[in-house]
């Protein structure tokens, strides 16, 4: 738990078309940056690459918007289209004030706008979503690169796709979690005793999210870089996925 | 903004006494892991270490509790003189269920049990509670730091004290900063175009948050490294301290 953190960017990497197979391009990307891949790597990818790769990308012209999508653009001086995509991604609108729409997204996390972003790709009025299912995405590039590094079974390295979230009460975005495969993403330390004995009591670190936010301070907005790979950091491997960041509703007092 | 970052663990510091000057404790303990201050350095430092040396201690033992303490205490099954602390030191309840005190402290964060931690500590029931005033804290020891490193007027450092929190919404805790030094806490990237010229609409980035959050991952919670060295990040250099991470009244939806 206390060896040196190095957390790497990993630049180069270009805009993205859909169908990219982004396990490759990663490791196209590391070896460009005469990088190899170690056990225990931890690779951070930003949302906004694997979304494009899956073609997670609407196009604002051919959309409609509901009823309640106008009512809601017109109160909030906002595109009709695009808060109806906003609303399609969405299972639940958690507030909805001072302009801005918090929705709780299909699945089951709790953020602006369900996540959706306007595209920065050739000026067009494009909007992309989150990944369909960004734990299988993490999954996906995970078994590639290891696959990619190793044919030995038993190399291990974990991904985890972030996104830039606001919050309550704080100023300012940071990085959190929303895919995680190979490591445990909340570490709980309860129930253990500190070098004094006494019984750590609410110590459930949600590293994946920590590991998330690090990687951010690489990547920077305007440089572009959607890759960083942390390494040193003695993950607890797991199946377990970001599911296990979603806090249980009976415990919510913020919903 | 792309160059390596690194997260160093200052180890062997070992229980505060009130009245210890962090600054040289920190100081020494760099030396001890062979590290000198380098320009540019962050400094993460836990709450816990700052506000025992501040002498942030209460004995339960001496508090007697309000009758609303008690009636809190009887309805969460928690002990009353705890609440009574945790209350003193809040000037507002923002959520009270689940057994769980949501505060906002005479500061101004929004956390639970206004930041009053159960202190490990000789087995007493002691209690520590936040500095009273973080962003002093981090600038004493940041002023008393760049004394010690150099003569040199132009050497600069930047230090974060960072706390432990849970999030609404998502499983387990994450640092963030109470106290900042040296560096600009949010930055803001709105109005800045990306490579395809399109203009990045919602990105201030909490830097200092991701950057307590990244110490955290070599602090572990059994091996008590209160404090991790970061090196490589290009903060801005400010005079702006960790008050401007506080969302404006007007602005937030979960007041």
């Amino acid at each position: 738990m206390s060896a040196e953190l190095r957390i790497v960017p990993i630049k180069g990497i270009g805009e993205i078309p859909p169908g990219t197979d982004l396990g490759i391009l990663i490791f196209e990307a590391l070896q460009a940056n005469q990088l190899s891949l170690q056990q225990g790597d931890i690779l951070v990818v930003t949302q906004k690459i694997v979304s494009k790769a899956e073609g997670q990308i609407v196009n604002l012209n051919e959309v409609r918007p509901s009823e309640f999508a106008c009512i809601a653009a017109a109160q909030s001086k906002k595109d009709a289209q695009h808060i109806e995509v906003v609303l399609r991604e969405s299972r639940r609108i958690v507030r909805m004030d001072h302009g801005v729409l918090i929705t709780e997204t299909k699945h089951g996390f709790i953020c602006a706008n369900s996540g959706v972003d306007e595209s920065n790709v050739n000026g067009e009025r494009e909007l992309t979503l989150l990944p369909i299912d960004p734990d299988r995405s993490a999954f996906e590039i995970r078994t590639r690169l290891q696959l990619l590094a190793r044919e030995d079974t038993t190399f291990d390295i974990a991904v985890i796709i972030s996104d830039t979230w606001g919050r309550p009460w704080r100023n300012g975005q940071v990085n959190a979690a929303i895919g995680v495969a190979g490591l445990e993403s909340v570490v709980d330390y309860r129930g253990q005793r500190d070098p004094y004995g006494y019984e750590l009591q609410a110590s459930a670190i949600a590293v994946a999210d920590e590991l998330a936010a690090a990687a951010e301070l690489v990547m920077g907005k305007i440089d572009r870089i959607p890759v960083a790979l942390i390494r040193g950091y003695p993950y607890i491997p797991s199946k377990n996925d970001a599911r296990s960041l979603l806090r249980d509703t009976s415990t919510d007092m913020f919903r």
